[in-house]
């Protein structure tokens, strides 16, 4: 059932994330390049119209379209953890999925798949009653839908168990890689307090990229060969550099033999 | 096709308008005795959980689930006409059926139709263009949705007309009219800020509704007869001597042969 | 300077949550009795408008002006914890009572003393940086105004900590003690998780509030005396029979000589 | 009394208009070249540690802090016209005048005058009931602050008439032109829907200012002379390339003898 091994790895983006007279990123820079976009549903970041817009641009480009939604934190950018209940992390995704699938009917598009943003994501990977009420909303979508609804997450060495944990709720999950972030001895990420956790130089960007493309370990901090397998690359569109060097791994993902 | 003079009318009831911690209306005491639930969706009242809670409600008592979407007003309760462009009003739109019908997942239910709340509803009557928007947003909503998804509109003589208008995309108006308001000799309603525009005895409230009931004229301010055919009756769940009358107003359309 | 044992204690209570069209609380029931009125400044409740309504109610009675600050949480009513840094609680502090203090003009008043709201009211007292960052915004704004803008926190037998720490700031302590809530053998209150943390017996309350009046120790939950010194009681105005027990308090507090 | 044909005129800016996350404007670079910060107070733009942060640099740069009040629509940037009654609009602008006064305090500072932001300044300036409410609550917080708080307005041809309205609720106007837009020939702007609204090229725009600082006529769109004084002239620092025209009527101003 999992092809994971042979399919080809995806490129997906946070984008959408402007807000009213605010511009966020390069979205129609970075559009052309990517394979699915993890769309700002208005709790952290964009609104109706820039929502609309945001879809119109994902289905010029083909790009499908994936929730992002966030705890209800505008001016924190939805980085901020909230005490939620599971009542209300199961109503709040819901609301947000929902809300983006609304919009996509202005394109004949729909929602395809649901990546948790910014705390919900860390809370739901630290905490498995979060991850299961992401499961229990992302669940009843999809049984509506008549469709899958593919959960986004982070990769680890632990991907099966959150697989077998997900599939409790018959939820599939794509599990994501970064390119531009070290990895610890532990698969994880290094957290951002700490030097060296983001890769800077492209040509490590590359490397990195092109190593979970091939399905071949990566190399974590302390220099060790690390087995992390994913679905999709998690790339970012922030300023033109950043999304030269997404063409890169365009470029780069293409060259690899099916 | 229109089936208006056999076909029984609704009654249908703005509901779901707590939020968080504040309570409003008498939501447990009126759903059983009505048809269509006009549920606020996050922007003039009601959030992701109270959204859900009201759904649930409605599911229980087999209510149709309606859309009140309105302008993002939470303060002045959607009561405040905002200037807001054809592409705002066809998004906010869109995003708050979304959002409702995200939400019905929950309950395997999803939005069987889309009333606008407050100075969105007003607008709409008031200015083609802004009831072409929402016609709009309705049009792309059903087709995502794959099945009609009437719009609620009040009731006036010229009914024909504004269906003609909503026909022009696809839209199938469900006409409401109201038991406790009175109407002026042009078949509208009698502004608020008028003595009498509103009917205060149980009586004379129980007669509006019997004579919309039957299609036979109600009787204006004036004294005079006027014909205004409706699909559905609005009425209120405020408290519970509201919901007293309306549950006279149910039988009083049981009371009416087929 | 500290006339603890000799001053009368003053009765204080949130106040002003409505917000918009919903109302909440019985204020002009409870504005009578109390003396002091932490009027909620619009992050977890109230709005401009609500919040120029009950501060005419506050000068009318002669009640002193209290701000009311939240984390920004209007959907939870400000009572989820919500990651915020020390930067952000300053500034959100001074935000709101700068706000309120603003809309007391409209009356000739001014914000007379700062008691945080729930999970932030929660937060200062688990977390000693969050306390001092509360201290330095009262701080900031005290200067401003010319005149000590005292900090109202629950008491415990701890009091005298706890203002050490708030003196490095200037900033002047209130105690607070809960005439309705069963204290620990630590002279914290019973968490409401735990059957028995409210007094449902108004006898109960007004035993309690007595005790507390005249300075002698409270009974705990395991029946030994506890010594909680406080500057005033908090009592709650959310219906009738809340008022009544209020009306009760004061008249016992009347009764204890000076 | 008014000194206008002597004093030197001030330039302003609105300025602290970023959100969370989202930066907006070249503040640091124009604040040097300013003499007046319109600084937004949460309501169109700006949350509190955002306005934290405007304050500290106004205050570094010695430049007076003036509250920039909205209607309160942040995803319209408070550009949109919203139905706000007397009472909602007097509080309002209390509510956030105070914010602003509030955080001030923080560097020893405090507001200085007031202008009110987009829709809420057109509203003004077209309905005089809106800009009396404006002078009602301006006037209240100068009581408050115990000194005048000047009122920055549109300069027009009647601006006697406007001081004189102005004047019963005893506040202070500051009249304020716009080097970059064109005036008609009633001397207000020319609708920014009509060709030739703003003047593009650096040179027209530096001669308009020269004209507004030597107190001389400027010219209007048909040509002709058209004199309208201002107490203030409006600048933009929006992006680098605004920033230099900036300092130029900077320095311009500098060369005009007192």
């Amino acid at each position: 059932m999992n092809t994971h091994t042979i399919r080809k790895i995806t490129l997906n983006c946070d984008i959408g994330e402007s807000f009213g007279a605010y511009k966020m990123g390069e979205d129609e820079l970075i559009m052309p390049h990517i394979d699915c976009a993890n769309i700002a549903c208005g709790f952290h970041a964009s609104d109706p119209l820039t929502m609309t817009q945001t879809v119109a641009l994902a289905a010029q480009h083909q790009v499908k379209i994936g929730a992002h939604p966030s705890y209800p934190d505008l001016v924190g950018f939805g980085r901020r953890h909230m005490d939620c209940s599971e009542q209300e992390i199961i109503a709040l995704i819901m609301y947000q999925v929902g809300a983006l699938n609304g919009i996509a009917a202005r394109y004949g598009e729909s929602v395809a798949y649901v990546k948790p943003h910014g705390a919900l994501y860390n809370d739901m990977l630290r905490d498995s009653e979060i991850f299961k009420a992401v499961c229990k909303a992302v669940s009843y979508l999809q049984t509506q839908q008549r469709q899958p609804l593919p959960l986004m997450v982070m990769a680890t060495p632990q991907n099966s168990e959150w697989q077998a944990l997900a599939s409790n709720y018959d939820v599939y999950l794509w599990f994501e890689g970064f390119a531009d972030r070290r990895y610890n001895h532990k698969g994880r990420l290094v957290s951002r307090k700490q030097s060296g956790s983001v890769l800077t130089e492209e040509a490590d960007v590359l490397e990195q990229a092109n190593r979970f493309a091939r399905r071949e370990p990566i190399i974590d901090k302390d220099g060790n060969e690390r087995m992390i397998s994913i679905d999709s690359l998690c790339v970012h569109g922030d300023n033109p550099s950043a999304v030269e060097t997404v063409s890169k791994i365009r470029e780069l993902l293409h060259s690899i033999p099916e």
